[in-house]
């Protein structure tokens, strides 16, 4: 793994999360993204290399929506940088790594994304991430 | 926040989640460590900038046991690396944030650390560091 690509915060109310998440950070957020296949919002903010991505389930069946009422906000998931992502997804359903989805998605923030299973990886559910081939992003 | 210094993940037994995350990982631990006044043992992986602390608790009212127990294993809190703890707690203090220790304690790794209570940051265990004087650094 490369770099912590990000850390997902489920929230309930995004812009609540923001305001708080401002003053924590210290500075503002660069963007919001609605990611409506995955029914969130998002918000980004840098920190050094990496980034942390609130998150607000916009669905009843979002993800996001389903983990904040059965769990409460918090830490949602870690996203590792990858240079390859179908050669990481191989070698780590190699080493017996639960894969939910084999074929890369598009994510938030232009990435191919790719997410493990929490239970091959102690509770943890860890999400791959591959930069989007930059003449393959819509302006 | 300057960046992410770490990620601390809870796990039960942490010989078996450091073969898993050795895989995951795609290399070795840089070091274990023992931190008794926390009653916790910790092996850390290097990512980029940042590193993955895995934490697994050595007695039974170590929060990282109680943790495991109540939620099961999984990512426990996010740390970010400062420059000047103190400041740092100070300007979070005036923003609204519950500070669990004011005081900085000896973390593992080197690091002075101060812990914000997750209810204030959307249930999210957030911890300062900051590198401790390598002069006070026993050898």
């Amino acid at each position: 793994m490369k770099k912590i690509e990000h850390i997902g915060i489920a929230v309930k109310d995004l812009s609540l999360a923001n305001e708080v998440y401002q003053k924590l950070m210290g500075y503002q957020h660069y963007k919001t993204e609605e990611v409506a296949s995955e029914g969130v919002t998002t918000s980004f903010f840098k920190c050094g290399e990496s980034k942390i991505e609130l998150l607000e389930g916009t669905t009843e069946d979002s993800a996001i929506t389903k983990f904040v009422n059965k769990r409460g906000e918090g830490i949602h998931h870690i996203a590792f940088a990858v240079d390859d992502i179908r050669a990481e997804v191989d070698r780590l359903v190699n080493e017996g790594f639960t894969v939910l989805n084999k074929e890369p998605k598009r994510g938030a923030d232009n990435k191919w994304v790719v997410f493990l299973h929490p239970k091959s990886s102690h509770g943890v559910l860890v999400e791959l991430c591959q930069d989007v081939d930059p003449a393959m992003i819509e302006s």
